[in-house]
C-alpha cells in the first residue's frame, strides 16, 4: 500500500481525507493523519480501515522525521509558516509534498535541490491560491495557443455566505478566518496596473474604489483590490499586459460600509488600547471619537463620518450593535482589530444549518486577428454542510488530486512550483468538475478602461 | 581652560559654538569641533582663538576615545542613533555629556552606571524636546507648590516661516527637516486623554481633527495631534490628570489641506513607485487616481476627494505645481513620501531673506482651594537669519547652558536625565529671557472640555 502522510488536521483536512478514503482500494492507498492533538487526527479517521491517526507536533523532530521516512508523499496542512520543517524533512528523504500555502522565501530557495531530486514539491493549490491560478492559466494558455495575445487579466474570489443563508444587511458571514477579514488590505498601498499605468490605492481609500460584478444567477457581487495584483505578473507570463488586477469579493455594499470601520481605526492592529477588557462595545466607539461633554456617541459618529440619517450603513452599524453600553469584549491588552473581531463575531458566526459560498471571476481581455475579445469565466461553489464547506471543498479537493496525481507519476515536472502547467490543471479542474466546482465561460465584448484609445 | 568638545557640525552647532565663544575668555573655555568632514567643523571656528575644528568620524574608535578623553564635558550634535558611541566613551572616561535627543533605550540603560560615577547624561534639551519640558515643568511645580492639583495638561509646538516671510498660500515652509514634515504622523494611531477619556485618531483622520490656538499678536494658529500625548505623563508626575494632549503647531487650513496628500496616498514611505524617475509631477498625481481614457486628472482629483471649484486647498495644489506634466523628480526608486517631498521643496524652501519661527503653546488646567482655574503660556521666537534661525537658537542655546552650567557644577545631580528638574529649568529659562525666548503667561477661565461635568 502507498501511504500518504497528512500532516495538521485543519479545516480543510477532512475533505482530503474523505477524497483519499474513497479510492483507498482502488488506489491502494494508507491514509497517516499526523497533528499534535491526536484526538482531532482520529476525529478525520471515522473508523476508517485504511486510516491511522498519530500525535505528531511538527517541532518533535525526531517523530516528524520518521513520519516522513515512511511516507511516500507528505501533504502538510500545517499554518504555512510550518511547512518549511516538513519540506526539509521531505528533501532529505525523497518525498514529494503538497501544501496549499504560499510559496515562501525558504521555500523556494529549496527549488535547486528539488529539482536535482526529481521531487515534486507543489504549492498554492487550494482555492485562492490554487483554483484561482489554475482557472486563469487554462484559458490564458487556451487564447495564446490560438495566437491571441493578453491585454487584460482581472480576477477576482471570494469566501461569502450562500444566499439561501444569507441573513444579515452585510450579506457576509465569516466562513474563514475572521482576523485576516479584520485586517484585508493592510500595510503598503494597493498597487495594480489599469491601461498600462501603475494605480496605487492607500488603504484608507481601498473600499470606496471597487468594481462591479455580475454573475448570472447570483446578481451583483463588489470587489476590492487585493494588495498586490503584480505579484504573478511574470509567472503568468503577463509583462506586456496593459491591465492586471486582482481584487476580493463581497455583496454591493459591504465595502462602503466597512469603509466606516476603517475611518474610525477600528482595524488597527498595530497598538494596544488602554483598558480594552473593560469597555464596553459603546466606549471602544467612542475612543475613535472626540471627547463632547453633551453630544451622544451616535450623533458624533453620524456627524464625524456624514452618514445622513436614512443611510443603511447606519443600520447595518445598530445590526452590530456597536453602541451597546452593557456589552463588553473582556480581551486585556487588545489591539482594535482584536476588539472589533469579537464583535463581529457575535452576529457574523455562521449558525449550525449555514452554507458558504466561494464565488471566483476571470476577466480575460485579448488581440487576436487585430480584433479586441473578452472572455469572463465565473465560479460559485456553494458548501454542502459545516465540515464540507465550499470552501473546505475547495482547498481541499485540489490538494488531493494533486497528492494522488504526484504519487501516480501523472504529475512529474520536478521542482518546488505552483499549478500553473497544463500536466497540473488540465486534469485536476476536470476532475474538480465531478465535484461542482465548475468554471463559466462567456464571449464578452472587449470594453477594458479605454475602449476609444484616448490618452488620459 | 576647560575644554568642550562638540561632535557633529549640524544646523544648531553654530548658535552653540557662538554662546561658546562669547564667554570663552570670561569662563576660561577651549572650544574643539569634530565632524566627519573637517571641512563643516572649520567654517564653524571662525579663526576664533579658543577654537578648533578637528576631522571626527564616529565610527573611527581610536579618535574618537582620544577626542573624549581630551575633553571635559561633551556635547553630541550627531544625528540620534549615533549618540550611544559617545555615551559610552563618556562612561569610561567619566565625562559629562549632552544632546537635544530624545533618549533613547541604549542611553537609558546606562543610567545606573552614569549615577554611580556622578556623571551628568542630560537629553531632550533643544525646543522641543527641551524648552517644551523646561517651561512646562516650571508652570506646573509652581501650581503644585501653591497646593494646586493639575487636571489638564495640552503642549503644543511649531516650527513655521515667520509673518514677514510668509508668502505661499500654505503659510509654510520648511525651516528644519522636511522629511520629518512628509511623515509626521505615521505610524500607529495619536493617543491622547480628554476629560479621562483614552482617544485615538488614526492618520488618515490626523489632520482632520485640529485645535485652534490664538496667540496675541500673531493671530490664529491650529495644531493636530502628535503621536503619542501620554510619553511624559509619569514623568512630568500627570498620572491623574485628566485632559493630556500634545500637538504640532501649523497656520490655520495647512492641515485640511495636506490631508489631500494624506488621502491620495502620497505621503506613504513603505513602498517604492514603479518608474518614478521618469514620472511627471503630474504623473506622480494620476497614479492615486483611477484610470479614465476621457477625464483629466484635475477633474479626477477634484471629484475623488470632493473638492469644490472654489474651495482654497484648490489654489494650494496649483500652488505647488502638481499637475505640471513636464517637471520630474528624477529621483529613481522612490517613496511617494520622496516624491513629494521634492515637489514640496521647489516651493517651501526658505528664500536667502526669510525668517523662521518656533511657536510653543502650554494650557494648565488646575484646581486651587476647590476653584478650577487655566494658565496659558506662549512663546514666540524668530529667527534672525540662515543661520541664527529661530530653530537654531532655541535648540543650541539651551545646549550650551546646560553644557557650561554642568561643567560649573551648578546642574550636579547625576544619570541619564531630561530637564524637568528646577535645577536645571530655572536659571536656563532665566537665561533665554536675556536671549529674547520668553513666555508669556495668561490666566483664563479654565473651560476644559467639559464645564458642565456632564457625562459624554
Amino acid at each position: 500500500m502507498r501511504k500518504i502522510l497528512v500532516i495538521g488536521a485543519g479545516k480543510s483536512t477532512a475533505v482530503l481525507i474523505k477524497y483519499f478514503q474513497d479510492k483507498s482500494i482502488a488506489e491502494d492507498l494508507h491514509i497517516i493523519i499526523g497533528d499534535i492533538s491526536i484526538e482531532n487526527a482520529k476525529k478525520l479517521t471515522e473508523d476508517h480501515p485504511h486510516t491511522h491517526a498519530m500525535q505528531l507536533d511538527v517541532f518533535d523532530v525526531d517523530t516528524r522525521k520518521e513520519a516522513i521516512r515512511n511516507a511516500d508523499i507528505v501533504v502538510s496542512m500545517l499554518p504555512a509558516r510550518f511547512h518549511i520543517e516538513v519540506a526539509k524533512d521531505c528533501l532529505y528523504y525523497k518525498k514529494s509534498m503538497v501544501t496549499a500555502s504560499y510559496i515562501s522565501k525558504e521555500m523556494q530557495e529549496l527549488n535547486t535541490k528539488v529539482k536535482e531530486s526529481g521531487l515534486v514539491f507543489m504549492n498554492e493549490i487550494g482555492v485562492d491560491p490554487g483554483i484561482d491560478h489554475m482557472s486563469a492559466m487554462q484559458v490564458i494558455d487556451r487564447i495564446r495557443n490560438q495566437g491571441g495575445k493578453i491585454i487584460l487579466f482581472e480576477s477576482f474570489t471570494g469566501g461569502l455566505v450562500s444566499p439561501e443563508s444569507d441573513t444579515n444587511l452585510w450579506n457576509y458571514k465569516f466562513t474563514w478566518n475572521p482576523r485576516n477579514v479584520v485586517v484585508a488590505g493592510q500595510g503598503s498601498a494597493a498597487e495594480f496596473l489599469q491601461e498600462g499605468a501603475y494605480k496605487y490605492i492607500p488603504y484608507h481609500k481601498l473600499f470606496r474604489r471597487t468594481e462591479f460584478l455580475e454573475i448570472d444567477g447570483y446578481d451583483r457581487f463588489e470587489a476590492y483590490a487585493n494588495r498586490n495584483s503584480l505579484k504573478y505578473q511574470s509567472i503568468y507570463g503577463l509583462d506586456d499586459v496593459l491591465t492586471l488586477y486582482r481584487g476580493t469579493i463581497r455583496r454591493v455594499g459591504f465595502s462602503k460600509a466597512w469603509n466606516i470601520f476603517v475611518q474610525l481605526g477600528m482595524t488597527a492592529d498595530d497598538y494596544i488600547l488602554a483598558n480594552s477588557e473593560n469597555m464596553s462595545y459603546r466606549d471602544f466607539t467612542n475612543s475613535f471619537l472626540a471627547y463632547s461633554p453633551t453630544d451622544s456617541v451616535e450623533l458624533k459618529l453620524r456627524h464625524y463620518l456624514k452618514i445622513d440619517q436614512d443611510d443603511i450603513i447606519w443600520d447595518k452599524l445598530i445590526e452590530l450593535d456597536i453602541f451597546n453600553p452593557d456589552k463588553k469584549t473582556g480581551i486585556p491588552n487588545a489591539t482594535p482589530a482584536q476588539m472589533l473581531q469579537k464583535i463581529l463575531l457575535d452576529k457574523w458566526t455562521l449558525d449550525k444549518g449555514d452554507k458558504d459560498m466561494i464565488v471566483m471571476y476571470h476577466k480575460f481581455g485579448y488581440e487576436l486577428d487585430g480584433e479586441r475579445k473578452q472572455i469572463d469565466a465565473t465560479m460559485v461553489s456553494i458548501g454542502k454542510d459545516q465540515t464540507y464547506t465550499a470552501m473546505a471543498r475547495t482547498v481541499g479537493l485540489p490538494v488531493a488530486m494533486a497528492t494522488l496525481r504526484i504519487l501516480n507519476k501523472q504529475i512529474t515536472t520536478p521542482g518546488v512550483q505552483i499549478p500553473i502547467r497544463p500536466e497540473v490543471y488540465t486534469p485536476i479542474l476536470e476532475e474538480l468538475e465531478e465535484y461542482g466546482i465548475i468554471f463559466k465561460e462567456k464571449e464578452c465584448d472587449y470594453l477594458g478602461y479605454n475602449p476609444d484609445g484616448v490618452k488620459g
